[in-house]
C-alpha cells in the first residue's frame, strides 16, 4: 500500500474549486466533485441538534442509498439556522448544478461550512457554476481541496493506493478543519473519493469503524460544528472482481483508516492559532468509553491547553481534568509522563491503574492567535 | 437587610492573615478563621475524583456534625495528588493550629488553593502559626480575604444584616476565584461565617439552596477545581432566639443566598485574563435541568466567549453551542437576543421555544491574558 500526502483522483473522478464571491477576500469558496459513473455513497454527520441545512439534506438523500453524480460545497458560508429559505437555497444550489451537469438532481449532494445563521448567496454560486463545470478536471482536486477551506491555513489531502481483488484501487480524501473541532459523529468536511466496487452496507461499515479511530478522536476547541459531515463516493471505475472477500475487505478497511486519521492529524496540526500537536494516551482504565472519556476532558481543559503552550510543568492540570471526567482512577497508580515541552509534538501519557482499556486522542494548544481568529472572524 | 461590600465579622469571630513564605512573590499565603464559640458547620465540596486532602478531610470532619473552632487556609499550595503523606501534612497542621489556639485536634478544619501535586510546606506554616494567631482580631477578616487568593486581582468579601427572632445576624463570606472555574458542587474557596444560632440541619439546607443559585451557576473555563469547598460556620453567638420559625429560616436563607450570589458574581468579574461580565438566561427550555445545561454549553464555548471578547457578533456560536449542548430545541422559535457588545456587562437571552423552564448562568469572556496567565502559572 502506498500513501501519498497529495490528492491523486480516482478513475473515473474529476473535480474544480473556483472563487465565486462568498468570500470577500476572493479566496476560492466553490468546490465540484463529479463521477463520471454513478457512485455510491456512505456518510457520518454532526450530532448537533441545529444541523445545518445541507446535513439534513445529506442525510436524507444518503438514507435511500441511491447512486449519485456529483457533490457541490461551499465555504464561507454554513446554511445553518436558515429555515425554510435555507431549505430551498440547498435546493436549488443542487438544482442548479444537477441541471447544468444534465444528472438528476437527487444525484447532487451539497455541502456548506462558514458563517452560521447568514443566507446562502445562491445568486453567486448561480453565476459560478458553469465555470464550475468548465474547470472540471483530473488535476482540480488540488483546487477544490483549497475551495473547501475557511480558517485553514493548508489544504488537506491523502491518497492510498493498493492492489485488490486483481486491481489497483485509489482512495483520495480531502478535509477542512481548523476550528469548532469537537466531532461525535465526524469532523467539519471531509471528502473521500475512491474507485472501488465494493456494497454499500461495506462502505458504510469502513467509513464508520475508520471514523471511530480518527475523526472522532480528535478536539480542537471542544466546540461540536452544526456542519460535521464526512462522506464516501465509491463509483466502481476500477472493476475489481465482485466477489471481495474478507481480506480484501480489510485491505479496503485498512487504507480508509490511513485515509481518515492521516486527514484527522492534519486537521490538528492545522487547529486554529496551533503551535503544539498533543497526543494524549490514556491506558489502564476500566473501559474504552472511560479512556475515551479522560483523554478529551484532558485535550479539551483550557488550563491543560495553556500549560502546553506555556511549555509549563503544570501537571496538576492534567489530574484537575482526569478527576473532573469522573472515570474511575486509582489515585495511589495514577501515572502521567509528559514528553519534552520545547518540541512541536507532545506526547501525553496517562495510566489510571483501574483496568486494561486504552484510548487515544488528539489535540493542539490554546494560544492568544486562536483568540485572535475567533474574536474577529465573521 | 443590609448588605455591605466588605468584611465584618459576625460576633464572636476574628481573623488574620500573614506571609509565611508559600508564595515566592512574598504577598499573603496564609489565613485564619476563628470563633470564641465552638461553632456548628456545613459544607460543600468538588464533585472531582482526585479531591485534594483538605477536601477529603473537611468533608470527614463535617459528616461527624460536631463543632468547630478555627479553619486554617493556605494559598500557593493545593496538597492535591500528594498520596498519604498529603495526607500528614494536612493533619499536622491542624494539629499544629489546634495545639497553638489550645482547641482539640477535631474542632480544626483546613483548607489549601494552589499549585497541585506538590508537598504542603508544613515547616513554612508552622513557623507562621504564632504570628498568626498574635494578629488574629475583628478587622483581620480583611487580611484573611487576601491570603486565600491566588490569581484573584481583588479580595472577595461581602456582608449582610438583618434582624431575626429578635436579634441583629450578621453573615460575612470570603472567597477566592479566578481560574479552574465550574463547580459541580461548589467553587473554589468560600467561607461564611455567621453568628446565627440554627440547628446544623437547617443550615446546610440554606448553604445547598444557596450554592444552587449562585456558586453552580457560574463558569470561567469549564474546569472542575480539585480544592472547591464552600464552608458556613455558625457560632450561635447573636443569642437569637431558638425557637426558629419558617419565616426566620426564610429570612437567614434569603441572606445566605445573596452573600453566595454576590460572591459568585465577584468571581466571574475577577475571572483569569476576563475584560467581560456576561449573564446567560434560557428561557422555555423543557425543565430546569435542559435550560441549565444549554447556558452552560453556551458559556463553556471557548467560540462564544472570544466572540464576546472580539465584540463581534457572530451568534451562530450560540446556535452551534445550543444545538451541542444536546438539549430539546425548536429551530423555528429559536429566539437569540444579545445587549449591546460595546459594554462591560453583557446579556444574553436564549428562548429554546419549547417549555417553561428557565435558568441562568455567569461566565466571562476568553482573552489573550487567560492564555497568558495559564500558560506561565507555576
Amino acid at each position: 500500500m502506498k500513501i501519498y500526502k497529495k490528492a491523486i483522483l480516482p478513475c473515473g473522478f474529476k473535480a474544480s474549486g473556483i472563487s465565486c464571491g462568498i468570500k470577500k477576500s476572493g479566496k476560492l469558496d466553490l468546490a465540484l466533485l463529479y463521477s463520471l459513473l454513478p457512485a455510491k455513497a456512505a456518510g457520518l454527520f454532526t450530532a448537533n441538534r441545529i444541523p445545518a441545512v445541507p446535513v439534513i439534506l445529506c442525510k436524507k438523500f444518503l438514507a435511500k442509498k441511491g447512486l449519485f453524480r456529483a457533490i457541490i460545497i461551499n465555504s464561507g458560508n454554513a446554511n445553518c439556522f436558515t429555515g425554510k429559505k435555507g431549505l430551498e437555497d440547498s435546493l436549488s444550489t443542487a438544482g442548479i448544478l444537477a441541471k447544468a451537469l444534465g444528472v438528476r438532481n437527487k444525484s447532487v449532494l451539497v455541502s456548506s461550512t462558514g458563517i452560521i445563521g447568514r443566507r446562502l448567496p445562491v445568486a453567486k454560486i448561480k453565476s459560478g457554476v458553469p465555470k464550475l463545470i468548465k474547470k472540471l478536471s483530473d488535476k482540480g482536486i488540488k483546487e477544490a481541496a483549497q475551495a473547501i477551506m475557511t480558517t485553514d491555513t493548508f489544504s488537506k489531502k491523502v491518497t492510498a493506493k493498493f492492489n485488490m481483488a486483481g486491481k489497483v484501487i485509489t482512495i483520495c480524501g480531502i478535509a477542512k478543519g481548523a476550528g469548532m473541532i469537537f466531532p461525535d459523529m465526524a469532523t467539519l468536511l471531509v471528502f473521500i473519493l475512491t474507485d472501488v466496487d465494493l456494497p454499500q452496507g461495506l462502505l458504510s461499515k469502513a467509513l464508520k469503524g475508520a471514523v471511530a479511530g480518527s475523526f472522532n478522536c480528535i478536539t480542537v476547541d471542544g466546540c461540536m460544528s452544526t456542519n460535521d459531515s464526512v462522506i464516501l463516493l465509491a463509483n466502481g471505475a476500477s472493476k475489481n472482481s465482485k466477489g471481495v472477500n474478507i481480506k480484501d475487505f480489510g485491505l479496503f478497511s485498512k487504507a480508509l483508516n490511513i485515509i481518515c486519521l492521516e486527514l484527522a492529524k492534519m486537521v490538528v496540526r492545522d487547529a486554529e492559532g496551533a503551535s503544539k500537536f498533543v497526543e494524549i494516551k490514556v491506558s489502564a482504565a476500566e473501559d474504552f468509553a472511560q479512556a475515551r472519556r479522560a483523554a478529551l476532558a484532558i485535550a479539551n481543559s483550557n488550563l491543560f491547553k495553556t500549560t502546553i503552550y506555556g511549555e509549563n510543568s503544570n501537571f496538576g492540570r492534567i489530574i484537575a481534568a482526569v478527576g473532573a471526567s469522573g472515570v474511575s482512577v486509582d489515585e495511589e497508580s495514577l501515572k502521567i509522563k509528559v514528553s519534552p515541552l520545547k518540541k512541536k509534538d507532545i506526547l501525553v501519557n496517562v495510566s489510571l491503574g483501574k483496568g486494561k482499556a486504552n484510548a487515544v486522542v488528539y489535540t493542539s494548544d490554546l494560544t492568544p492567535e486562536y483568540i485572535k481568529i475567533n474574536a474577529e472572524y465573521n
